[in-house]
């Protein structure tokens, strides 16, 4: 644990404040406990404070009182209508605090509430996001990507590393947000995929999860690919990834054909083909998989 | 390098045979070639043959010639209708082959052309898919799922092995192609969510190539992630896989807003969103994704 440079000159533990004591919130703050912080905690309904209490939390009877106590002050709340009902009532206690929320928001939610913590005289307002459950805070398995005011960032770097995995992702308080969702959004993209494929794989008589090992075992190969489409997006030339367009758009008619015949849906395969098909009429059959960039909206 | 019983006795190096000599033929003919198999082959444009027969194939003159010089015949051509022009053209010369198709196509296409080899008299029909591109071929790094004759696999897995990583699924010879199809369906729903939300990423600034390499980073956790969905499904016991659905409804509508005034497309977004508002309203809102299996296309 390291410390803040005043702190660190007394030797003192160093403060910090936890607001809103979910599961996540109550994981966070129990991490903090258990690696020496002197921590305080507050939530609404004041149940939630007990254990962290027996653990060795100071319980402050209001959000504002909580703010006070620590020069850091973590906001974990269900979502953002929490945190502006929470921020209202705060008042002058956010003065010289770095205002630290990692309730799930938009972009421009984050911003919103960086100017608030600006306006209300706040030392820095740092947007956090979770990517991962409350079992695995305090690892390095649950990654907290973080954006707003570096200064203030750098120096609570080391408690935030208490959490987990820390990223910067710069001054725009809304960029921790951008990764979240954009990662996220990834993620959905493969798990619906993949629920909809079980229901082939079903229809087909095979095993989900014999099947689920395998898709699995295969996932490995996908890291250089992302990161080979990336550049080919990146560098605007195209090799033939996956194979030549003309190729794959044979392909993806037999995977529709066969979905189709099981009833399976087949929206992603349908788009995928017809980009495919206007790529190919466009000139650009021997271009591979990643070029369907270039028909994607926002066009640039 | 193994061999069929008969073959073993008198040491003789094993036969094949190689139709279709595009990129992947190819590739996999030269293997053959390396190590040591007997290689025949035969390409409807002569030209192809050339530079294999230069490393030590048999150029054979019609496609019958080049079935008939080996017990173990290898197809791989560009698509179906391509595969029965040739099978049309074999006549009586796979009578007593195993025939090993690799061309791309459907489980019905499979079941067809083991029908076809069936009633021509063949030793067996072993349909093959190929997860992977031509320079992989001969290394663990290329993906063969195969299925049909049993007996036929087993007596020349060895040679099969030789380019590749390979698996058999059984009896069907429908059940590679169903494997390689749910398998590539998969991955083409990754990658074209993956292509959106570099839309998405380039919308907000942020460095395409250096997301990609996070996203590539966070791969590691989806394999035990959809392992634990399979069985969920399996079991239809939903516990709450990436949180509540109450949790990630409220998430998926942030995200969907977010894309949207991006202009950035949000198909599976909102269709994940209104499969989880079905559930929530259906009493299911402390159950996780992985519930949303039971909405999905065909139902049981």
């Amino acid at each position: 644990m390291a410390a803040t440079a005043t702190e660190a000159a007394d030797t003192a533990p160093e403060a910090v404040t936890v607001i809103g004591l979910g599961d996540m919130g109550s994981a966070i703050a129990r991490t903090f406990i258990e690696r020496g912080y002197r921590t305080t905690v507050w939530n609404r309904t004041a149940g939630k404070a007990a254990p962290l209490a027996g653990a060795g939390a100071s319980v402050a009877a209001t959000a504002a009182e909580a703010a006070a106590a620590s020069p850091l002050v973590v906001v974990c709340l269900l979502d953002t209508a929490a945190v502006e009902q929470v921020l209202a009532s705060l008042g002058d206690a956010v003065q010289g605090r770095v205002l630290v929320n990692l309730t799930s928001g938009s972009p421009a939610q984050a911003r919103d509430h960086a100017r608030w913590a600006g306006e209300h005289g706040a030392a820095g307002y740092i947007d956090g996001k979770i990517m991962g459950d409350p079992p695995y805070v305090g690892t390095p398995n649950i990654m907290f990507p973080f954006s707003g005011s570096e200064q203030a960032f750098r120096a609570h770097e080391p408690a935030l590393k208490e959490l987990g995995t820390v990223a910067y992702h710069g001054e725009d308080a809304g960029a921790a947000a951008v990764e979240f969702m954009a990662q996220v959004a990834v993620g959905y993209e493969l798990l619906i995929g993949f629920l909809h494929t079980l229901r082939l794989v079903r229809a087909e008589g095979v095993d989900a999860e014999e099947f689920a090992g395998r898709v699995a075992a295969s996932m490995a190969g996908y890291p250089p690919l992302l990161e080979s489409m990336a550049k080919a997006v990146k560098t605007s030339e195209y090799g033939p990834d996956l194979g030549s367009l003309n190729v794959q758009a044979a392909l993806m008619g037999d995977m529709i054909s066969h979905r189709e015949s099981l009833g399976v849906e087949a929206v992603r395969m349908r788009e995928v083909k017809r980009l495919m098909d206007r790529r190919i009429a466009d000139g650009h059959g021997d271009q591979g998989f990643s070029s369907l960039f270039e028909l994607l909206p926002p066009r640039a």
